[in-house]
């Protein structure tokens, strides 16, 4: 059994059969009605008016956002394990043009108000030194940890302060939200994000993501990089309809609960193991190697993480009941 | 009924079974055996060793491809009507890095030797002129009309001839290739293409396209430009499925053929109308608007495209009884 | 004696004494008080508030201008044979990340309004399409010709209904005004530009140009952007020197008018062979190869520019003495 | 007095004089003889064919550099205190088209081998993850320290080991040779440099630098990314002038030995309060904000570098007579 990564998970059938029910001849692009549908599906969602924007990836969404939010000659401030500094081959630095990412640290990838005046207090306010223009969190973080409402409001509030805009990376939107269980404006305009990277492909999608700006405006040039970046698919009805279906009854939360307490069983069993606490749907253990080997010879997979460390990511498709063998191996390491 | 686009066709039902079938759990991104299976099913395809990466858009195939074949200070050579120039907004200029299209002519937009001569013969080359390093040809054309192999042969020998790459833009290759039943191998490579975009999506397909380049030491370094575009998606099983199922049995030559035929039914109706011979799925026609409104008035719709004509597109799904309205519709016109 | 290019003419004596001058230690890059008084010295000359920068070539002023007025997805009409478009090496799409140039055509290199809306009135206003955001236009011409100032306020007014901005390349801004006797502000922000490319370097200088904007807004980020460009030289305060030598009594109209002078010499020499009227210090002759080589055995050296015609440049330091040699031999031509 | 940077000391009488003596008419841009004598001067110079371009600043040599070593999509390693990194307003990632700067540490602003593999070699090599392509090192240092043949020779032999090309900064080139009395050759191909930026300005010049390519076959895009950049400057003959003129009877290696000269002057009144070992023309002090304070009300003028610490530079232009009342005042600090 995998638990390499909520990107190997299979499609949730509600979004199969959304393509399905739409597989008919329509407007090309993203004029189509159920791409023309997103606004006021995100507004209504977000209790808010917002602008939404399907693309096919998170790296996208992620990058398309920091190119609205900070000029070439700008900087972006970041975890040190964010996705976009590590995982992104230099994405935001291709939208941006060039923009630089501007490394702040903090426990489990999260950052603080302290741990980015740390970064950004120390530049001289000169044409010499690139300035921050924006400040990009991870919500949950790479490490499988959850921003509150209060600790987005927390750099919200530092973001206004200097001048900064704040941009979410929400791949796992879904599991923060399904953690806290509030309002998903509490955690995001309400808190000062001015656009979210709202995940669904780790969430039970196929293809489509979508970016979310709370400041309406900043919507219309995205529209156009989106286009220049080759990211306007052609038959944009079918990314429309996964993401309409996973809203669907809240389709997004259940499948990000399901995930987050797939994992919460297997934090339970790794008890003093964790790295981090468990808040969302991902599990870092610390293991030697002969008690990864172990596991991996009872048939899971799993990623290395580093050394004495493995990741455990769990997905909206795992049941208590599926990871349950895994818990207790786990539970039985010595 | 509509003749809008290509792009506005629903999808095959043998590339959603596809997609079906694979709905499990897999390997993320490109690793897993479907997408891993491409080098080897294109070049059996193409007769010769191939490296294919999926893409989610045509303007995507294009970009990466001219990003591979010419730095950021040089040129790309296109006709005027290009989709690379008019249609992706600025996406080579984004992707290159800055590299410049230069505009050539030639009747039904095809280049020929003579007109690509005429753009970079008066090119000094100094180092204050932007010098050429590229041609891209599109086939078929943006005005349906279709290269034969002799014809691209003579573009690619003069691309040699100068130290220039040839690139293709396949965003209908099915319908160039089913139009003239030759070998693709007779069309690309062995004709001096180097790399090919080439069109699944406008064919039945949902998302994926495929980026062949017949010179495999050009893909390794746009493995890094595709994931630094946010275009290598996490999911990419289910882009690999839907090219496996239209290469399969050569369903994408069967769906190119679909949507010629009833082409030429609308062309044999259309006359002396004909903007260009219909060698593939577009029918370009001189109406009246007030022809083009009775048009519309019995049901039919299609796109404007300059004064006094009209553009028809076919699809894979459409079949001689389907258009024979249309035709009919077309023919009675006074 | 040569008349290949008024960038291979020497630097005016009063230039060199003034960078003698102020051969002492002071502030580094332009924080001395030569660079500090240039948005003053450029303000009372252009009899309202403007900022100015100094570059190191005019290439630099163009660029960092267009890189202000259009964004990476936009595009800046220009002429077919503007430099920008010609003799800069894609630095226009460096600087702005990719924005596209629009070609437009008439007489002597000069647009006007017809031409520009020929470019500008096909280009549908969709997102697939790049958006005009500026005009670039030279004054004088790459062709010796000058744009009056109801020609460019046409052009500006234009530009202001469309919602563009408006550059002047004044690479040889000095000759224009020179030729129409105008006052400065006439030929620019009361006539709508937004930024202009001041030349000095042909007019006398050595390694400084000003780029000048009538929106002084326009340059906080330009002052990023110089320094991102490497454009922020460490000793900046000899080319404000160049530039205030230059301004001093209005030498460099003086300059301007010499050079202008001594091409009217040639011109009238030049009589039906001219191939556009000389209105400042360019020169075009329709000459057969025979011919060149006749003026060639002469003495004389100048610029093949096309089959049967070459370009003769005059500069600040030649005197109608110094080209009468010339004018004569021109004459007695057969 | 003033000691805030050697960007701010005056220019050499003898470069003046050059620049001088070439003011005639010559050829435009780099096609005087100066400019095309410089690949053999520097050729002698360095002992082995080179090629050696003139730009205006340190930030452009250092970025047209890293454009020619690193890919767009790659990383360059350099010192957390790196002039690229802090100083350039984003210079690299523009010219590079977005490449990252990969952050290392050590002592005087001085990477080691082990400090570069603490860098590389937790990244992992998959398509995630932008790749290293290049270390730059400057010499000397930021912090006025300078590396010894062997270090930089360590550095590049790890450089091939792994296949990264080798940047050297030299906008302190002449003060890094001087301390060393090495031959400029050992400093930099024979231990593994792939390209010098090679400091003029600060050393006695006005507005060049030199750009030195050790494999010459790096040149010729460099020649066309100077020319779009816009640094290829229309008169060119007086840059080449000024190197030329420093370059004679290593007047270079004079200016930087006068400079480090007095800075030595100065570090011996430091004494225990010295950050760093004095080894170039930058004195690093310990000196609470009254001492500093005190020593500005005696006429001294320096940069305040960080809490309690403040920056000394001097100059080719100071002499031991000259820095002695600073030293007498530093040594008077209670």
């Amino acid at each position: 059994m995998r638990f390499f990564s909520d990107n190997a998970a299979p499609v949730h059938p509600a979004v199969f059969a959304a393509m399905a029910a739409h597989n008919t001849l329509d407007t090309a692009y993203d004029g189509d009605a159920l791409s023309r549908s997103l606004d006021a599906r995100f507004s209504a969602l977000f209790e808010t008016e917002v602008r939404a924007l399907w693309v096919p990836s998170g790296t996208a969404a992620n990058c398309l956002a920091l190119a609205a939010l900070c000029p070439p000659f700008g900087g972006v401030v970041c975890h040190r394990d964010a996705h976009i500094q590590n995982d992104e081959c230099g994405a935001p630095e291709f939208y941006t043009h060039g923009a630089k990412l501007m490394i702040g640290e903090g426990d489990g990838a999260k950052l603080t108000p302290d741990s980015i005046r740390a970064v950004i207090d120390i530049i001289a306010n000169d044409v010499h030194r690139v300035q921050p223009h924006a400040i990009s969190i991870t919500n949950a973080t790479e490490y499988g940890m959850v921003y509150m409402p209060a600790e987005v409001a927390a750099i919200g509030a530092l973001a206004r302060e200097r001048g900064l805009a704040l941009h979410m990376d929400g791949a796992r939107f879904a599991n923060a939200v399904a953690h806290l269980g509030c309002a998903p404006a509490d955690l995001t305009w309400r808190a000062g994000v001015d656009a979210l990277s709202f995940g669904f492909i780790k969430n039970g999608g196929m293809t489509a993501e979508a970016l979310i700006f709370f400041k309406p405006d900043l919507a219309a040039d995205t529209l156009r990089r989106r286009k220049r970046a080759g990211l306007l698919l052609s038959k944009g009805r079918y990314l429309a309809a996964q993401i309409v279906a996973l809203l669907e009854d809240n389709l997004w939360i259940t499948n990000g609960a399901a995930a987050n307490a797939a994992a919460r069983a297997l934090a339970e069993a790794g008890g003093a193991r964790l790295v981090y606490p468990v808040e969302a749907n991902e599990v870092f253990l610390r293991v030697t190697p002969e008690e990864a080997a172990g596991l991996r010879a009872l048939g899971f997979d799993f990623y290395d993480w580093a050394p004495g460390e493995i990741r455990l990511v769990t997905s909206w498709n795992h049941t208590i009941e599926q990871v349950r063998p895994l818990a207790e191996a786990i539970a039985a390491l010595p």
